[in-house]
């Protein structure tokens, strides 16, 4: 099964600029050795299980939690059974269909 | 400490209609006593835990599981400190403002 | 055709509490006539086509865009053809559903 | 002003598999000269004003409409003032704190 996963994370009450607050859990998934892809407007991962996704968007909420007084997260998760290794896979099938046509 | 979420959750392998597959899930609400307000677009409840909002979502996730083949959901939480009972204080807040204007 | 949206939008650079830009919104939906269900997690609306949906998304950003340096939003849609009336249509056909289990 | 733009868009009256739907749109932004980055879980791009994105979320639905009769899309902007080039530059802010701390 794989559960790919979306997501972007960050405090409203910490002004404009909010990088240094978005790195802190770009580095607790480091440090858990979690394989993920940052994109201009979130992260990107995929776990085996649901359970699994949702227990690293509370790790995220974690390394926010004692500073923060207000955070917002927008978490998205396509859900498959029967696959996995779709970070790459799913791009791929898309590339292919653009250069047939 | 306020969770406050809006999910929707369905399966995308099932063709058009996906009432049947979305009333599951609040009935697994329902039975696990979780108060909820349903609305044309999603699922909205607050927790007072991030870690206990996300194990909903897998709870939501588990009753969708046994014959859905893709899933599909998007999240998202709006979690503030020191806060509770915010299903009714926000849209408050805003309506209040809205007649002082 | 039914286009049925979701959606959240705030200023990032205003600190903690956000419901006076927030209002604006309902406001500038207030005096255009749009019809519309506040959320503690947003606002849902439905018009005829996607273009009358992302103008009123335009429309949302336009009140704020004055003097908020950052501006955070989500937007969800379901798109139906041959279909409307669809803010109350979903929830009842949920709640029929739940009713017969 | 840059509006940076994460969103997916699918049609969920076609099956499990939808990727030959989401290249359409992927066609249809190339053939209009639009910049994006592809990801596992959506297309990202970015416009100087806020109209500019929603006309390429209408034209992404424009492709899908023919013979789609559902489709869902979510949709999320960070929309700052005073920027641009943001599609390199907010990996890049993460990055340089990472490898600081």
């Amino acid at each position: 099964m794989s559960a790919l996963v979306e997501f972007a994370m960050f405090p409203t009450d910490k002004g404009e600029s909010v990088s240094a607050y978005v790195s802190r859990i770009m580095k607790a998934f480091d440090e858990k050795g979690v394989e993920y892809q940052l994109t201009p407007m979130g992260t990107i991962f995929e776990c085996d299980t649901v359970e699994e996704a949702t227990k690293l968007i509370d790790l995220a909420y974690s390394v926010l939690e004692p500073d923060c007084n207000r955070v917002y997260t927008t978490i998205k998760m396509d859900i498959r059974k029967g696959r996995s290794g779709r970070m790459k896979q799913k791009i791929e099938s898309i590339q292919r269909r653009l250069s047939e046509s």
